[in-house]
């Protein structure tokens, strides 16, 4: 068997480990003589899952009791719609900053059904950046502060988070476990799962207990955090399978040193990307250095056709999601924490061997 | 390895080849060098899975091109939800049928929203039968008449469908693919994954096309059928999992001899257990026999106490899921496709076994 290099933005590469401890339980998890797909939401052995994954999430996050950790499914997109139907009260207002793709989806999902405000937007810039703290303007009447703290197809990043009065909401789906992070300085932080938490159709969602008593009475039960919250995440059965794996995930990064390990690891994995992509004319980042991310590496080559050829050769040398989002082009290479250091070294010296073949 | 005798209402048993099938291509789908979830939603390889899990479906179930079919996230609940929002132009009224829990559930939400109207109701009778269909009072003038086609929790199910001029939207998340069914008779189907599909995660939407366009303006985008159905279902990302789930499942069932061989064997197992519980004061079923369910199977003992021995002893024995609904009480047997013969027949003798020690 050759797996692949997978620079995939999501679904993207899992642990090697969590994937073989999977394999190894299909059949029949430890004893209860089902696999997990096939054990009721209601059972014991399900309630230690999702407990442990929970649990998981909880220890590595530093989350304390006054938030509760949901799992929802319909990934990000299901959230935009949900935190103003429960955070922005009727007659209220929501604040938004507009950094790129993501941020711009939630933007559209809530003014749509009420006021929301865009306090600053990175369009004009081509979301080369997000913006300086200064730079933004916070109000104190707003229900919400809404951010995106990485845009996984743009590759940028918020380095450091803005102080707020009001609730500071994050999309964090493409750089959640990539670093220690003060949860107590957040409302509600939401990730797809399919990036570094496990696979697709979950959403984690970590919301301050206060928060979810907001929501009024039309809006529907089941898009109510309250209703998910009461029961523990099991009001409907809930994408077992995923909090399975999940919990697998938190088990790996746990082992391997948690998130202050694999800060430091993908600092040094993308550190090797822009240090490539710095060193000569051939390749180009177009995001400013202080706002690059350092889970989604963009670039550019000197034309796209040069491009298109990079990700020909790049899918046959076994480099898999080397293409840009297909709104804005260019290269993208994302490098979640199951992307190992091998597979960046390999990338960097592919990119230096296309570079003197091409150049 | 030792596999139990899984009775669970959903998630439930799977077929262990397709099981097998997934623990083979667990590190690597054909030639791909990845696991099924670690592929961009957006792959050619994964473009491949869900093409053949919608061309399953629609063999299996002689689904025609009027109608699209759809893979959403949040399961029925989240159906409950969408279907008025989606089908209930404001100012207007739909009509439902309660014949037990989800019903209900499903009524709730869509009264919460606007006007419901429920035009018959099993309560006062314990949910013990669905109506027949000349006690309907069907009407013209609602956007759509609500059924939930085989209740999960009371174990009851319409056999028959009644005829309208409106459309027919049908909960059918316990029973499909138990029976061939004509699509063309329903506006709208859906099922909650977990039961006879896949694993849980996942709901198929079954839509004629006409309604996907009723939807108004101020419904987020997120709950709009338009925006996923538009997309192909990769508006965002998908339970990529569950998809590839279904689409093992439908091969699955194809190789078995299609819905037809499977009502047949679904008539037999349900055959054996409601003839022991008719047969003796021992057991009684609290269900009216034109409306007993093939799927799930529930009956009482004389007492209580007796009924949770039963469940003891039979989980002793390797007969999981036994136990009826917390909101019902007394017994049930969830005897889905992949609840193999072998499994109801050892049920059988294990019953027989517990009248003649504990009678």
């Amino acid at each position: 068997m050759a797996r692949v290099h997978n620079f995939s933005a999501g679904p993207a590469a899992m642990p090697l480990a969590v994937l073989e401890k999977a394999q190894s339980e299909m059949l029949e998890l430890a004893g209860s003589g089902m696999s997990v797909m096939e054990l009721s939401h209601r059972s014991k052995e399900f309630q230690a899952i999702i407990d442990a994954a929970e649990a998981g999430i909880r220890r590595l996050l530093g989350v304390s009791d006054d938030y509760a950790v949901l799992f929802l499914q319909g990934g990000a997109s299901q959230q935009f719609a949900m935190i103003p139907m429960n955070l922005r009260r009727p007659g209220k207002r929501a604040d938004y900053v507009d950094t790129g793709s993501w941020a711009s989806k939630a933007i559209q999902e809530a003014q749509l059904t009420g006021a929301a405000k865009v306090l600053w937007s990175g369009r004009k810039d081509h979301y080369s950046r997000v913006p300086r703290i200064e730079e933004l303007k916070i109000s104190s009447d707003a229900e919400y502060l809404h951010i995106c703290t990485n845009e996984t197809i743009g590759g940028i990043r918020w380095k450091q988070f803005p102080e707020t009065k009001v609730p500071l909401v994050a999309d964090m789906s493409s750089e959640i476990f990539s670093r220690p992070i003060d949860v107590n300085r957040f409302g509600l932080i939401y990730a797809g799962a399919q990036k570094n938490l496990g696979p697709s159709g979950l959403a984690v969602v970590i919301i301050r207990k206060d928060l979810i008593e907001r929501v009024t009475g039309n809006v529907p039960i089941f898009m109510r955090y309250s209703t998910h919250a009461d029961k523990g995440s099991l009001y409907n059965t809930p994408n077992t399978w995923a909090i399975y794996m999940v919990k697998l995930v938190c088990e790996w990064v746990e082992s391997n040193g948690g998130l202050a390990a694999f800060e430091k690891l993908s600092e040094e994995k993308a550190g090797k990307l822009y240090d490539l992509i710095d060193s000569s004319e051939y390749w180009r980042s177009p995001i400013e250095k202080e706002s690059r991310s350092v889970m989604n590496v963009v670039w550019r080559l000197t034309s796209e056709e040069l491009e298109k050829e990079f990700v020909t050769q790049a899918t046959q040398a076994g480099f898999i999601g080397l293409k840009g989002h297909r709104s804005v082009g260019g290269l993208r290479a994302s490098i979640y924490n199951a992307v190992s250091m091998d597979s960046v070294e390999a990338l960097v010296a592919f990119m230096k061997e296309f570079e003197q073949k091409n150049g």
